[in-house]
């Protein structure tokens, strides 16, 4: 049960933009721009730093969300998701998001975990500095995510469909579609 | 040194939104809201749950900047932020504020460290669900600050100053006053 009342029962940040709208607004832009905006980052790349840094906090309902959004944009799909995040070393993914996930990890950790070293690696791997820039932005915004859903004690759906029908939601229509999903059917 | 080329000096944030305005846009948005948005929580209030996240983070910039914000807009001044930061169980803020920046120092370690017993504890001095609601969201927030302007190896100033000339610009005209009063040095 959430530590507060929100007035609806949507699970994880859904029910807590039904219940701020105003920041709900300005969370869903942020997202928007940085998964699914213009990038030479995949999007399904970009949602795997998002699951990644989800699953290091252990934010259920973040890491199940966005493992969904990213299988569903990424070759290899849950399983190259599940490698990633139990074995950064053995999983079936390109050098360069191996190098820009370890940046990502530091910044799970704390920002001065980030070394020139974990840059380096990432530049030799053919990571830009905008797309360095990108991950430890991404990173950065889901440790604040992450903490958002857990310490106001949301529910996260244990079913794997809901975080796969969610995901329909989002890759076709993008950040804000579950929340304006639940504003039509409870105007409806 | 900042681990990418930024094309700009600007310290710690400020040169990050100097570099990705877009990102820039939504992330002065979300502290505008948050931070000096209608609130039954002060502007100095919020400024302090802000710099003691900052704090915890060990980000010199953000706590630097935030704590000067606080200092400017909350009774006590600098000597009250301070306080709140060595010890809150001496310092000279409110029963509510203690309980609202123990709440705040949870989010920060990770979301699921916010206990019903925490939240009670603000409940029962006089914190709404919307205070414990905003207090998170701003902890979570500046956990997120945080890293992108210390995962990104971006230069925080050591003289106090820099940042006070910040807190009087920022108090008067609100967030995003510091990118466009650099933006309008530069076209000058």
């Amino acid at each position: 049960m959430p530590h507060i009342e929100l007035g609806n029962d949507a699970p994880g940040i859904v029910g807590l933009m039904l219940y701020r709208p105003d920041t709900a607004k300005v969370l869903n832009e942020l997202a928007e721009i940085l998964l699914r905006g213009e990038n030479t980052l995949t999007r399904g790349e970009r949602e795997l730093i998002a699951s990644y840094v989800s699953d290091l906090n252990r934010c259920r309902f973040c890491h199940g969300s966005h493992a969904a959004f990213a299988a569903a944009q990424l070759p290899g799909g849950a399983e190259t998701v599940a490698q990633a995040c139990a074995d950064l070393d053995t999983a079936d993914i390109s050098a360069k998001m191996k190098a820009l996930l370890r940046v990502a990890g530091a910044v799970q950790r704390i920002g001065t975990d980030v070394t020139a070293a974990l840059v380096e690696a990432a530049r030799e791997n053919g990571a830009t500095d905008r797309e360095i820039h990108d991950t430890v932005l991404i990173a950065a915004a889901f440790c604040m995510y992450n903490r958002y859903v857990d310490g106001l004690g949301t529910y996260a759906p244990e079913d794997p469909k809901a975080y796969e029908e969610m995901a329909g939601l989002i890759v076709e229509r993008g950040y804000g579609a579950s929340v304006a999903a639940r504003q039509e059917a409870s105007a409806g």
